[in-house]
């Protein structure tokens, strides 16, 4: 145990997802030898996030105005909505620079284990955003394990009958990875979704 | 990338050591999720540590007032001195309650790698502490590396003509461990420094 100040920074950077006792330590120590400055500006930052950062009117994203950069972009096709379960899956599609629709953030995936059902998603507001009739296709990009495929199944279920195209994200190996080394399940899905190679 | 503030919290606790670009996307969004209350109370924290926080004016350990707490201690041995790289190390062996004696942090090891001599460390004013005179014994507790035994034998070597008893921390097996797993100086220096089962 540390005196005062030490050990509470201890315990509040220990209470960070992924930082146990021992980094909890190694960064209190790193910030007791760092610049004032330094450290004041991380303590800034972080009020900083939480007066400015909003989540988006429209698609439920991070944004610091009523709606997010990419909602108001007037060059994004408006016909296409892509499903992520968090705001950080947004930023990962981005880099991609294949999808030049708009999002819709869920907020997490289906997880009965979690308590976490259809209602504690966004999807009455995804219902909203359909209810305009511009809206042709929705991509479902939740992610390729068990809660994220239950919740793009209950959303295709849910979307299919209203005469929208609904696809989901290709899965198969991972680009650069060896064969060897894939698990059987995305070793599968890459045969199940095999493409003619005159494609 | 982000919108402003996010990216900005992300790029500071980037910043933190063992702190990765994922690891710091996922405290961000973590802090992003929490009540507003927490995160306040984190950057306060900060900010108390710098302004409270101080250097004992004798031993270097941290300390809220111009001595530290074990300074302060009546109850401590003011014949003997623990020599130690950083204050997380007096809080190592104050956990073992072995030692009822007073601390010397040196602030770091020489490194010749890193441009560390003797003379950015706390070495004058260990010197200064032992002119005194009631110091009988200085127990060498560096790191059991490179850097560590440097800056043991350097200091031996310089306290040694004074007089003084100066001892190292035994190196052997760590107990608990298995034998086979222990590296060869590890080893080496358990044989060296055998003991009489009579002991």
């Amino acid at each position: 145990m540390y005196e005062g100040a030490v050990q509470d920074l201890i315990d509040e950077l220990g209470r960070l997802p992924g930082v146990g006792p021992k980094s909890a330590q190694r960064i209190a120590f790193h910030l007791l030898a760092s610049d004032e400055t330094d450290v004041r500006r991380l303590a800034h930052v972080l009020i900083q996030v939480k007066e400015k950062v909003k989540f988006c009117e429209i698609c439920g994203n991070v944004a610091e105005e009523p709606q997010c950069r990419i909602c108001r972009d007037p060059r994004r096709d408006l016909s296409l909505i892509c499903v992520v379960e968090e705001a950080k899956d947004v930023v990962a599609i981005e880099r991609t620079r294949e999808f030049r629709g708009r999002y819709h953030v869920l907020g997490g995936a289906i997880s009965p284990i979690e308590g976490i059902g259809p209602d504690e998603l966004r999807i009455k507001e995804l219902l909203q955003r359909l209810a305009g009739g511009e809206i042709m296709e929705i991509i479902l990009a939740t992610d390729p394990n068990l809660e994220g495929e239950a919740t793009a199944t209950y959303l295709s279920r849910l979307l299919r009958p209203m005469g929208l195209r609904v696809t989901r994200l290709a899965s198969g190996l991972p680009v650069g990875g060896d064969l060897e080394y894939a698990d059987e399940v995305t070793l599968g899905r890459a045969f199940e979704g095999r493409r003619s190679i005159d494609d």
